[in-house]
C-alpha cells in the first residue's frame, strides 16, 4: 500500500446552521481543505461523502453527485458512504484505500450532516434507524436509552458515579470554549449541573443515570480533509501528517445480543488494528478524539481502546490525565459533548483536530509537542467501529 | 494494485418480494454469493452494501451493520455505498480497491432495495431526491420525465423512431424470459406494443417519447459478488474472472446545465477509463450489460460506451448486433428492463450476469466462448457513471 497523507483539511462551524442547505454546508468545508492543501488546478480524482442520513433528514440522496458538481470537480468519482455515526470515519477509510491501492492521487473526503431541518423529536427517531428494526427499534429504542442502560451497568460494575461523567462533560466543554467550531460555547460546573439543589432544572434526565449534560447536542455541521500521496504533499508544500493506521471492527446489531454488553469488543478490535498497523501502542498516542455522544463512552471508549485499564479510565480522568496539558488529552476540540456531532461530520472532524494538532496550529486548545494521534469513530451502539492513528512525520 | 477477482456470485430472484425485509433479501444474496465461492470457515475482511435510499423506503439506516450481523460475518468491517442509481458499481468499486489495496484479501459485495415497501407514486418520489434540489425536484421533475426529455432531443437528433425503442423493450423481454431471476416474465410484440390500434391501452404513455414498456419495473431484489485475490480464488477452485478495468466519471448534477443534453460525457469517460485500465477495446468485449432503465438509455450508452459511432445504435439494433447469437449481445439477463432495477442491486446484478457468461453457466441465454465483459452503472441522469471490464482469465 502507498502511504497516504492528509495534505488538507477544512471544517465550517458546528451549530444550528440557518441558512444554506446540507450541499452548500458541505461545499464550504470541501473548499476550505482544497485551500488548506492548496490544491488549485491540480485535478482531483474522486470525492467521498460520509453521510447518514439525507434521505430522512434533508429528502435527497445522490449527494455525492451534487456536492462535486458544486465544487466544480467533475469527472471526478463521487459517492457517499453510510456507516451511521461512523460514516465519517469510514469515509475516510474508503478514501485512503483509493489513494493507498494507487487507483487515485488526490481524494477529499467531506462529512457533513444538516440535522435540524427536521423537527423535535424526528431528528431522534431518524437516529433511532440505526438500531436493529426488529430486536430494538420497534420497541422504541433510542440510542439515548441504549446509552443509560449502559451506562448503568458499566458505572455499576465499576464504580464509576456522576461525578465522573460530569468530569467529562466539564473537560470537554472547557475545551469546546478554545475551539472556535465548537456548537456549545458554555462553561459549565459540577454544582451547577449536579450538586446543586436546583441543579435537576439545568440538567434534567434524559435516560437515568445520563442527564442533559451527558449527551451531545443535535447539531449541523461539516469537515473535509484531502489526501494525497507523500510526493504530492511535499510538492504542495504541506506537512507530512499521514494515517498511518486504519482499523475497522463490528459487533452485533443489537446490543441485547452481546455477551457482556459492557464490553465494547469492536472498539477494543478496531483499535488493535489501527496500532498494529501504524506499528504503534496507546501509549505512543499524544492526543486523541473519542466519540463522547455519552459521556459515559469517553470512559468506556479510553478503556477498551487499551489507554487504561479496565475501570481505570474515570481514575485517570479524575486525576486530570486527560486533559489538555495531561499526559493523554482526550477530545481537546471539546469532542462531539461541545463540538457537536452532526453524524456523518464526526469522523471526519476528528481527525481534522488531530491534524490541527500535529500541525502545532491549534491555537489555544494546543496539546504540546503532539507528534502521534488517535481517533475513535463509533457506530450504531458500538457495532461499527473506526479507529486511525495519524502520524506526523518528519 | 493487486488484481482482484470475483470468486463468487449470488442472486435472489427480482421480483415484489412479498414476505421478509431488506436485510433478509441483502443476506440471502450475499450468502449466495459466499456460497458459490465455497469460502467456508475462511474470514471475510470486509462487506460493502450498495443501496441508495433503505432510509426512505424502509426506515432503516446503518443496514450494512446489519447485514454484516444477519450473515454472522463479525468483526468483518462493514459499509454502504450510495451512489443513486449507480449505488452498487460503487460497493464494487470500493470492494474492489479494499482487494487491490492489500487492505483486505475477502471482500462481499451485495447491492440490494426493497422499494415496494412504499406505496403507489411514492417510489417514484424516493427515486427523484437524486435530481438536483434546486434546479430539478422543486420543479417536480421525475427520472421518467427526465428521460422523456433526454429521449425526445435524441431521437430528433439521430433519427431514432419508436419503433427502434420497442426494439429494445422486444429483445430485452425476451432474454428475460430465459432468466429465472428477471422480474418480468413476459412476451412482447411490436404489434402488441405499439403498432395494434389498441397498443396504447396495453401501453400507455409515461413521458413521451416514452410508454410502459420504455420504463424498467419497480422491484425488491438483490445481488452480490465475492472479490478475493487470485491465490486464494485458485484456492476457491473458482475460474479467474478478474476485474480487468474500472471507470468512473461524473458530471453537472442537473441535466439542464449540460452544453449538450444529448451528450452522455460520464458514460463516454468512465468506459473508455474502464477500458485504458484494462487494456482492452470495445471491439474486444464479447457480451454487455447496459443501463436500460429506460429503452432510449441502451442505445444512447451503447453508443457512448464506444461500441457503436453516434446515430448508428439504433441500426445495429434493428440488424441483430446486440441480440445473443448476435456479434454484441447487449443485455442477455433481460437488462433492467425485463431483470429489474431494485436501485442499489442493478450494478451489482450485471456483474453477477456477466460472471455467470464468461463462466459459461448462462443457461438458455449464454453467449458463446464470452471471455470478456463490459457493464456499465448509470447514476443519476447521467451525472455519475460506473463501467467495468470483466475477464476471463486462462
Amino acid at each position: 500500500m502507498r502511504p497516504v497523507v492528509i495534505a488538507g483539511v477544512g471544517m465550517i462551524p458546528f451549530e444550528r446552521t440557518e441558512e444554506g442547505g446540507l450541499v452548500e454546508m458541505l461545499a464550504t468545508a470541501g473548499l476550505n481543505a482544497l485551500v488548506d492543501a492548496g490544491v488549485d488546478d491540480r485535478p482531483v480524482d474522486a470525492v467521498y461523502l460520509g453521510n447518514m442520513a439525507s434521505g430522512l433528514f434533508n429528502h435527497q440522496e445522490a449527494v455525492a453527485s451534487a456536492l462535486v458538481d458544486s465544487l466544480a470537480l467533475m469527472p471526478a468519482a463521487a459517492e457517499r458512504v453510510e456507516n451511521g455515526p461512523a460514516s465519517g470515519g469510514s469515509a475516510i477509510k474508503n478514501g485512503f484505500l483509493a489513494v493507498a491501492s494507487g487507483f487515485s492521487d488526490i481524494v477529499l473526503v467531506v462529512g457533513g450532516e444538516k440535522m435540524r431541518e427536521v423537527i423535535g423529536p424526528k431528528a431522534t427517531d431518524i437516529v433511532a434507524t440505526m438500531t436493529h428494526p426488529m430486536a430494538e427499534y420497534v420497541y422504541g429504542v433510542t440510542l439515548p436509552a441504549q446509552a443509560g442502560m449502559f451506562a448503568r451497568l458499566y458505572m455499576t460494575k465499576y464504580g464509576i458515579t456522576r461525578h465522573h461523567l460530569a468530569q467529562v462533560a466539564i473537560k470537554n466543554q472547557n475545551n469546546g470554549l478554545l475551539n472556535p467550531y465548537a456548537h456549545i460555547q458554555m462553561k459549565i460546573t459540577e454544582e451547577g449541573i449536579l450538586t446543586h439543589p436546583q441543579a435537576h432544572i439545568n440538567n434534567p434526565v434524559v435516560a437515568d443515570p445520563l442527564y442533559l449534560y451527558d449527551c451531545c447536542p443535535v447539531s449541523d455541521g461539516a469537515a473535509a480533509v484531502l489526501l494525497t500521496t507523500p510526493e504530492i504533499a511535499k510538492a504542495l508544500k504541506k506537512p507530512q501528517v499521514i494515517i498511518a493506521g486504519v482499523g475497522q471492527a463490528t459487533d452485533t446489531h443489537a446490543l441485547q445480543e452481546r455477551e457482556d454488553p459492557t464490553d465494547l469488543k469492536a472498539v477494543t478490535l478496531a483499535a488493535k488494528k489501527a496500532f498494529e498497523m501504524a506499528g504503534a501502542q496507546p501509549k505512543d498516542i499524544d492526543v486523541a478524539e473519542l466519540h463522547d455522544a455519552f459521556t459515559i463512552l469517553e470512559i468506556a471508549e479510553s478503556e477498551h481502546a487499551g489507554f487504561f485499564k479496565k475501570g481505570e479510565g474515570a481514575q485517570a480522568l479524575d486525576a486530570g490525565v486527560t486533559q489538555i496539558g495531561g499526559k493523554l488529552p482526550i477530545n481537546p476540540s471539546g469532542g462531539l459533548k461541545a463540538r457537536g456531532h452532526p453524524v456523518g461530520a464526526t469522523g471526519v472532524a476528528q481527525i481534522v483536530e488531530l491534524v490541527w494538532q500535529l500541525r502545532g496550529t491549534a491555537g489555544k486548545r494546543q496539546v504540546k509537542e503532539a507528534q502521534t494521534g488517535f481517533s475513535l469513530n463509533f457506530g450504531g451502539f458500538g457495532n461499527n467501529v473506526l479507529a486511525f492513528v495519524v502520524r506526523r512525520e518528519a
